[in-house]
């Protein structure tokens, strides 16, 4: 195994500077030192020693990620690409799950900002909860205010870079996209009113409904996951020809309950999800969706908090409509 | 919104001894004085913040897992059985991911260490490399001799507390249950060879085989993922009638991979995985896998970290052959 002091010998430096150079220590050397130490280190095959970097660096080789749910392949993707972006800048990520509870949320950032860690990501939608969201404001506020960098994954409420899915234009998209299939009947398996992104799908799906004169949708609350669209597909209309769920893992719940029930997707009813999680793309019948590109969407979050800007930069996301099996066209 | 102060007034004790109570400082505080306190807190609908919480605790609040791969739902379905089990006991989760590097995981530890955790768990397969796996032991032992706390999920080769899947034991019961069915000509998607776990099922299934005097299997090695077991799958000869995949996405993907080839399974053949993963049970068809109990692995090692027990103890967690549609009789 190849040592940093052979790195060192091999470039001439001393084992001090080989170090500052290859373990990432935030104590400048000079560009040529570098160039002749980084040259040394591919030209031996050296593999830095990521522990090393860690004790020489401190917290602030660590990068925070708060997400609601991690068995939910939505958050799963959107952290997996955060994680794999910090990996490429040799940054180590910690993960945390509020399993949607807010007060979880705020601790995180409180832990995270004791840790010194050198950004936090908030990944997922807010809640409709003005007194909750101006806590994790001020929570984000303290820890910017020593020095820390954040950026969010949802709706702009947060004072903070933001990446912002396009959920309600998705959404219509979707409605323009299935009614051109000649659907005019809809329920919405619509998640909890009190979710933003929930929300804002099904008013968006409702909203291009109505702007295009069909009859408003059939909306069916509940909670925001596999068993909630299995649920609420069971209090679906014999007319509905098209159900809408605001996301992919309540349309997998959905396509289980009419498969018990014996109803054929599509034949006898069409099914839509949104995200296109990419786990879930071998369902059969293949789910139509609204595209999001969760991955790069983790990874521009955490380019925009490592960034040197310092206007706050918010940055809407298109979705785009991908038509698969679980639709049909309605004569 | 109730107060500290009104849970203090109510109980006639300082605000201090309040705190100290409801945010669960380390400091002391006697049986009776914590029983009003805890009353009034309770009469009152007091919630605890648990961003003050970890203030007043710092670190000894928070644990740390380490996986190999969130995207993965077998992490992700381990991971959460253990986020759970802290969230009862007041604890945030910090999950760090390797995606496979053994490099990542000694830093986690590293960094987990230098931020005083209370305890780090290590959820996945070891790697055939002594030398990576005695320096992640040395890590672990430094972390240890500061007073931290471990236990891994896995194999048994890291000096710490562990849950063991009955990898081996797991694998023989499905091929004689296979077997059972009628089936002689196996292949198995045996994930890669340096993977424990991988190497484990392999060599289990296999082995009950020969114990049944049938032929040796046709072992196909590639990744232990999705787009793994879909690639194996392309190698399967045609007088194959059943395909054991060593994992669950990897089936996922090699049933993804027969039904572009317009093979029928089971009816052309059959195929098996190994984990029972939640959200691939509404894979059409159900597929036929040996159960493990993830999310309560997940807890127990978590139990076992924070336990007082002064030995290592090591607990076997037995497998179950769950037999569904995705298998067959033959003849």
């Amino acid at each position: 195994m190849v040592t940093l002091e052979d790195v060192a010998k091999q470039a001439g430096v001393s084992l001090a500077t080989a170090s500052r150079v290859l373990n990432g220590s935030t104590r400048q050397v000079g560009a040529a030192l570098r160039a002749r130490v980084e040259q040394a280190a591919d030209e031996l095959g050296y593999r830095a020693n990521i522990a090393a970097q860690t004790l020489a660096r401190g917290a602030g080789n660590v990068i925070g990620i708060v997400v609601h749910d991690l068995t939910d392949p939505y958050f799963a993707a959107l952290a997996d690409g955060a994680m794999r972006a910090a990996a490429t800048e040799g940054l180590l990520v910690m993960v945390g799950t509020t399993h949607r509870d807010p007060e979880q949320e705020i601790a995180y950032v409180a832990t995270l900002n004791a840790q010194r860690v050198r950004a936090v990501l908030l990944v997922g939608s807010r809640v409709a909860d003005p007194a909750v969201t101006g806590r994790l404001r001020d929570e984000l506020a303290r820890y910017r205010s020593g020095g820390g960098r954040a950026a969010c994954v949802g709706q702009d409420l947060l004072g903070v870079d933001t990446v912002a899915p396009a959920n309600r234009e998705g959404a219509a998209e979707l409605a323009r996209a299935l009614a051109g299939l000649g659907h005019t009947r809809f329920a919405v398996l619509a998640g909890p009113p009190h979710l933003v992104t929930a929300a804002d799908r099904c008013a968006g799906f409702a909203g291009a409904l109505e702007d295009l004169g069909l009859p408003a949708p059939h909306v069916i609350h509940g909670p925001f996951d596999r068993d909630g669209g299995y649920a609420a597909a069971q209090q679906v209309g014999e007319d509905t020809t098209c159900v809408f769920a605001v996301n992919d893992v309540m349309a997998v719940g959905a396509l289980a309950a009419c498969r018990e029930r014996g109803i054929r997707v599509p034949e006898d009813v069409s099914v839509a999800g949104f995200d296109d999680i990419v786990t879930l793309r071998d369902h059969v019948p293949a789910l139509t969706t609204v595209r999001l590109p969760l991955k790069n969407m983790g990874a521009r979050a955490l380019e925009l908090a490592l960034g040197e800007e310092e206007a706050v930069v918010v940055e809407q996301v298109a979705g785009e409509v991908v038509l698969r099996e679980s639709v049909r066209r309605l004569v």
